[in-house]
């Protein structure tokens, strides 16, 4: 959490609302042709007026030029520092899936994989083969029975499966057996202490039998085993800044982040859309909402800069839906930037405003990276957010006398 | 002190000359009528011109969103943590009527309250009382007298008084008896550690005489303490910066705050004119001044925009004054924001600017929150700021070979 021990002395329950509007890679980078980002070239008048009456900045997420995941880069906003607070993969990938994992559960992210007849990797992606043909093998590796322990074998996406194991004493202190290089064999599962010894023995087992099942095929005829992890226990951030905070996300990995901070989540529908819809209908019953915008950011990570303008001009129209629910406090902000010039989560300090009360007069005149550079909150770190838009909403009382 | 291990190698002892006047409550907001803050409304034509051959920027108090009180926006601005500097609240209330503590003494703040027949709170500020009422009420408590420990009662203003405990073995662990809520009875005196069991014993032996004195009254009949502290021992200002700092300061509680961290206080009369004459009378005997000029805090918290608008035009027109005692250094900032339209401190970051003749070039074209925002030095943690002082003044040496 916000490392500052009175926190929780401070944070006082009001009747004050607070959105959050997360914007999934919000920021960008110029394109080459035009010199304008896809923010600047987008045509967003209701989100520029917004900004004309909020106060404006930019958040970092981790820190300068440190790229940050969905994980790092949510849980930033949220207030918690996302070194100290990191998701393993192996429960990052089950949570975007729309696993529940909870206590005595081991998680690990899969690859398939290709092997030659000597068993050294030749492949680590297995030619990056596609779901359709991933998914029989998902289900032949479902069937894995392992004596002691209950195995689940979920499909992702292409080569790429999440691998559950569910029982008593299990721990997760076990390195990748993925060596990262080709040339030589997969690498055993090794407990790195005692706890995690029987769940490094069912890993072994469970790659065995793999390789049993997968060994006669000239590619994808093994696994790699990454990024075991536990499901982990922080602290609540409703408890943390006395809210009574909800979730609304379209996209299962969102809601499972949401769920790690202790969020209530709420069941919405496939879009955006959906969540105004439940927005709306929820709006009496929590006093901080998490609202998450996916499709800027799948845009971007296709580097197809139209198509991120087109998403950001499709929230747009939606802004006046948000703006109507007259919250004390609306955040737009973002968990990274996604340059679609860079076709990928990028480290540049993403766009950010706040909207309430206290942010008339600080306005600037549009809601880009260029506006909120010199915008009145200037650069912050994005694990001091929250604290803003608690004081913004009159949640925060004074530190010391 | 400022995280910096190597401080007090590079302090170097010079003739040169700092001069730091601390505008209480310098920041504050836009009016919604102008859109202009105070500082941006007030003609300060000195202010301004001292900007244009200074280099600005804004302070950060503690942490973005978070309002200081008056201890810790000073200490950060002398460069102490304000989290880890933090003064206690009987201490910074005894500090703030000019009481001298020192070791072997607890203060905490009192307030007089209201029990209905039962011993239930119906008021914890006994209907606001005046001091015209609480005067003589503090003068019966000053009469009560406990063995083994010597007993002082203060007034401060209306309901609220301190109360001083001198003796041997005194430790002031101990939470507040106020309960924060009325309909249950006031709390024990409880220590929370074995050294302040004799203090507590004390405490409620003061309680149980002061219900003895007030009890027939119908209101303010019996007492709240809250703040339990002593005067902390912190590192001294002048050892870690290598200085021979005076503060010069109308108000006790400034005064105070520049004793704990180690100054000398220079005795002077009841305004800002007076200061100043105390500034050249003892300019030659120094070479950091910490100048406090108050009155622009309190028509902030008046909600008094234009009484700040001129308490800002009268410090305007004593600048030059300063400026003619020609410090190789003059430092213009403040220990927090305090907008008139909030009626209380706040967060915001606050102006600063530094003069020096390193600051020549760097200007800016007015001394407000909007020039300093795109100043030279930008945005700061104002824990910083003693080291930019130091720096100008060619008082530290270079870091490492």
């Amino acid at each position: 959490m916000i490392d500052f021990p009175y926190l929780e002395d401070l944070c006082i329950r009001t009747d004050s609302k607070i959105i959050m509007l997360v914007v999934d890679g919000l920021g960008g980078l110029p394109h080459p042709d035009t010199g304008k980002s896809e923010l600047e070239t987008a045509r967003t008048p209701n989100l520029d007026a917004l900004a004309g009456r909020s106060v404006c900045g930019l958040t970092t997420p981790v820190l300068p030029g440190i790229t940050p995941g969905s994980g790092p880069g949510h849980m930033a906003l949220f207030g918690y520092d996302p070194v100290k607070f990191l998701v393993g993969r192996g429960v990052l990938e089950a949570l975007g899936i729309g696993l529940e994992l909870g206590p005595n559960t081991v998680a690990a992210r899969g690859n398939f994989c290709t092997v030659d007849d000597e068993g050294k990797l030749t492949d680590r992606r297995a030619g990056r083969i596609k779901t359709v043909e991933s998914a029989p093998l998902v289900e032949l590796l479902d069937t894995i029975d392992i004596p002691g322990v209950s195995v689940e074998v979920h499909p992702v996406q292409d080569y790429r499966f999440v691998l559950v194991l569910r029982g008593d004493g299990l721990g997760a202190n076990i390195p990748d057996t993925d060596p990262q290089v080709v040339g030589g064999p997969p690498r055993t599962a090794v407990a790195a202490e005692l706890t995690s010894e029987r769940t490094a023995r069912f890993a072994n087992a469970f790659i065995d039998a793999a390789r049993g099942l997968l060994g006669s095929r000239d590619r994808a005829n093994m696994v790699l085993l990454r990024g075991f992890s536990t499901e982990p226990e922080w602290p609540e951030f409703g408890r943390s800044y006395n809210l009574n905070p909800a979730a609304i996300a379209a996209y299962p990995m969102y809601r499972g982040l949401a769920r790690l901070a202790g969020m209530k989540i709420i069941t919405t529908g496939a879009d955006f859309d959906a969540e105004l819809k439940t927005l709306a209908d929820s709006y009496s019953d929590h006093d901080y909402f998490f609202l998450h915008y996916k499709p800027a950011d799948g845009a971007g990570e296709d580097g197809d800069f139209d198509a991120k303008v087109a998403r950001l001009e499709e929230l747009d129209a939606r802004i006046p839906a948000v703006i109507d629910m007259n919250s004390d406090v609306l955040v737009v902000a973002g968990d990274h930037s996604t340059p679609a010039i860079m076709e990928a989560h990028s480290w540049h300090p993403v766009p950010l405003m706040i909207n309430s009360r206290l942010s008339r007069g600080q306005g600037s005149d549009a809601f880009d990276e260029r506006a909120c550079r010199l915008g009145a909150l200037g650069a912050i770190p994005a694990t001091n957010l929250m604290l803003l838009a608690l004081a913004h909403a009159g949640k925060l009382a004074k530190f010391g006398a």
